[in-house]
């Protein structure tokens, strides 16, 4: 057991925060020595978010990027009791967020943004910062659950209380909106989705109760409360995008919510103007990503609806850079992974 | 018009309180007056539940008994806003419970219970009482929704915050275990049945996630324990009978909820000891029927996936008293309902 | 009976909608005939609110203004059970906004803004549109509560779980944030205000936990983070102002919450940008006064406190105009009151 | 620092489980190493609750008593970073409950019940398992902290939703009922203390909103409902005893809540009844001491109001035996503390 116990070292990819994603590049990291409540995992496939592009093109200092990895644990410290060496595991967003309502504290560390990510061939965590993935699932499809599966979850069931039959209104096909659209049929509730792409919409339309193209209706909100008698949706998952947000408030109810996902998505334009809440006493959420009970949670029922993410395209460990490309290319409908071992 | 908002007689059944259902007999009700804000239903359905034997063994005064009507609305008072003729409605439980927490006054005046039923050909309602039926639905199945499904949802969905992929517990295969079991499935909910008829049970079990023989495992809540790897269920929805409700509590996990269900089912066997709440700290919810605004959010749910309840056997308006000897026997599997018209 | 049950005319004053308060006019209003389920109320007092300026200055149509009336049940319809002749009560905001959650059509008809209000001898309501006042209040105290209060209220005890102890920030010395001071002190909640006025905010300094001058900091997010140890609020009671908005939503903690308040207050200036929301997973809640089931709980709350309003001025009812000249000088500490009789 | 990271040995108090509190008797323990995120806490007073009797009466095994202790950091391991050696502390009642629901694993390890207890000169803990007590508190009245006051504030604010002016049933002046009047009455509630002793009922009558003497009136239900004019309280902190439950079903309102407490009280006499729950839509809930979140928020708020533990009695660390004694006489009003040094 000493063996393993030893720090070691890995591959990984690293990026210059602030240089772009176009600068990744390979790098060798040393793990740390495992604390008596540490594992390590080795990892076998990382998910790609938006959120990646971003932190590469802003701020300063090394980092393995990613935070979305599925692995197995190889390692465990002495006084581990949560895991067994060959669980498989996924890494928790934020490993300090454990359970109950958001702190400042709780929500520091994220993976791939505060702390080096899963772009990496093994990582060390505490046992209380990875959770276990369903058996249905490989390792690249449960490498898309840690962030934007669990971002959807977040926003669908732990932003405010819907009731089966509520009806809500997922933004385009990214790997969150995609993810929430599983979650929410299996949920019962009513899913409108817009989009822009004819293609993508075929696609959906199968999948969704109801579909708006939004180049053909940019006053979209309309077309959510026609399908909605009038009434308006009684949540949406917005998850960024240039002038979305006012036709997001304007499609939800009165006493209706948007949740203002950030974490896996792109950026938001535009703002908000504040008449348009209070005049139906509207509520603006934001959510980022879950805490582990969260991401039990999520697990539990995906496990129990044998649900499957959209995976649009897998790429070997030493294209990470083309998966990067691809992501930024906006072309996927589903998510990008990285197989690593 | 004038001629429709005239007081006019219907044939109704009625029971001598005390006297018990066998003495159910024929009738002419005089209706009221249609007040300003009122509608008279022309009722086509009336579904029957264990509560109507109940009131009819027990109190004093004669009554139209069950609670359980659908129909259509025939005349409106001068004041009506909520409705036309010919919208199909059925009757709301308690009439004076329009939406929000529970209060002594709106629990007043159930149907068929405090005042006269809907085994009637028609009734005068206040257009606050009654609400909309599902499209998809024909009255005989509309007709089970004011009670037996309505408790099934406020049990489910109105008693503690329930979380797709949580694990409910549904005691046998009455009217309102049915109707928990549909709604459960078709929100995500991981479904437990327990009954003790082998024949119920293969039927059930093509229904649900798994089934449990209580007769051959009478301290069935190990079983529960087993299926959630000795978590516990979240919900049990516990309809009553003897001696369930120790296996209940012990069914549920720790923070756990046992809701008892009141309005549709029979009696209740046995005590409850304190300390098997206090140690996992478990709930126990009293749970009686809903309010008109639950009852809206029934409907909508229904509607939405095309929930269908499963109905027994129906019968011929002047064979009522054979449908409630039949609800007595016990032999159902699903609703007893009595076509009107 | 018969006679007080007929119509009867009443003295009242009437605003042109767009032409604005200062063409406030003495009329005559014939009230309606009793239905079955309606009170007419002799009112005593009338307490003003911004809002009244605000609807007197845009849409059209003639109005009777004001929401806040206080006064006496003098007659009742046939039906009524809640109120006997000589009950001291309020009106309802939304008439028709008994309980529950708000909805679109429950949020219709509000007093002085959609149908005529309480500025006027008196008016006739249905039962359920007025609530009881509390003993030890007189009808000017009394007649601060159906909005001012009650939307302070709705903000900080119905609009996101509080606990004891939890900090709240109050903006200024309007009506409802002095009524949100008085609430929050009596709950055991820790109260932030800020003012620009040093003599108010001696006076406010009294009574809240803390104070901060907006002038002297205009970066005021700062100071309530120094006064909670970095932290940040739980709550700001926002009710609008230039540029307040921003700060306001800073000064939150993560997870925390900010009630825009509308119906009483005046305009919101500036606009929201959304990344201040999501990185610190905060909200923004639309708050418009409340049900009347909350103004319940809030008369139950002030009666068993003895909370009484900030009164700053009473005018005769022939003064109405000069009341309102006082409100839009914005030189009051506290409400203006009309007395009616 | 090496020195104070070794192990050491600390005078303590033991029991044999099942021989009795009165085979208390004196021993030294050595103190574990610590561990790189263990903290050592020199505990200055230790509070005792009914439970520690109990426990010294049932199972098997030796056992340091009590669970409420309170004192200062004094040495810390490697990685800690909440503490800094000087901060003042009480220890967590159960150590692996941080936040969120409840769980079974959080609620396993209870401290002087499954692990020692701080009935000793010193403990080690996690460092994620101690809390810091107001500053106005002395080490005597923080003792009072952990299992005593952290019940009545779960019961309180973590059980139910309350809102300021709800009515709250106490039974009798022991210390959960003594630390929730305090808590209640600074939240906002109106509070009604039972009490059999007219003695103590006279102290308490300064304190509560009103006393009931539940001898002179065995259903004191009745009296519960005579003052809240028939509509029941909103939450009973039922902190058991002699038949006393089914009057607290009875004093509640339609839809209210019973708070079953264990943990710091003794034991429970009778049974429940479940119509009486159903009928009136009423809810049990079992509670037991709570989170380390918890215990901050009771913290923030005994510190924003400046409260105080009604403490009867204090005795030297040496006459422990004489403290447990004179606890289970049951003639103490308030708590019983032990000063340790």
């Amino acid at each position: 057991m000493n063996a393993v116990l030893r720090a070691e070292s890995v591959s990984a990819w690293e990026v210059e925060r602030g240089a772009g994603i176009q600068r990744l590049r390979r790098t060798t990291r040393a793990l740390p020595d495992l604390g008596p409540h540490d594992v390590r995992v080795r990892l076998h496939a990382a998910s790609l978010n938006a959120r990646d592009l971003d932190i590469a093109s802003s701020g300063e200092g090394r980092i393995v990027p990613a935070s979305d990895g599925a692995g197995v644990i190889e390692a465990i410290g002495r006084d581990v009791t949560r895991w067994r060496i060959g669980d498989r595991v996924a890494a928790a967003f934020y490993p300090r967020w454990i359970d109950g309502a958001p702190t400042a504290d709780a929500t520091t560390g994220s993976l791939g943004g505060m702390v080096d990510g899963v772009l990496a061939e093994a990582i060390v965590a505490h046992e209380d910062a990875v959770f276990a993935i369903p058996a249905h699932l490989d390792f690249i499809e449960a490498a898309t659950l840690p962030c934007a599966a669990l971002t959807a979850w977040h926003a669908l069931f732990e932003t405010t209380p819907l009731r089966p039959g509520d009806t809500v209104v997922l933004l385009g096909t990214g790997g969150v909106s995609m993810w929430a659209l599983a979650l929410a049929n299996a949920a019962g509730l009513r899913t409108i989705v817009t989009t822009s792409d004819e293609a993508k919409r075929a696609f959906v339309g199968t999948l969704a109760d109801a579909t708006i193209n939004y180049r053909t209706h940019p006053d979209w909100s309309e077309e959510v409360l026609r399908l909605t008698n009038g009434r308006g949706a009684d949540l949406v998952v917005e998850v960024g995008g240039e002038r979305t947000l006012g036709q997001s408030i304007a499609s939800v109810r009165v006493g209706g919510t948007v949740a203002m996902v950030g974490g896996a998505s792109g950026g938001f334009g535009g703002w908000i103007e504040p008449f348009a809440l209070i005049g139906g006493m509207k509520r603006l959420a934001g959510v980022l990503v879950g805490s582990r009970a969260m991401a039990e949670r999520l697990v539990a029922f995906v496990a129990q609806r044998g649900l499957r993410p959209l995976v649009d395209r897998v790429f070997a460990f030493d294209d990470a850079p083309a998966a990067f490309a691809h992501l930024a290319s906006g072309r996927h409908l589903g998510k990008v992974v990285v197989r690593i071992a």
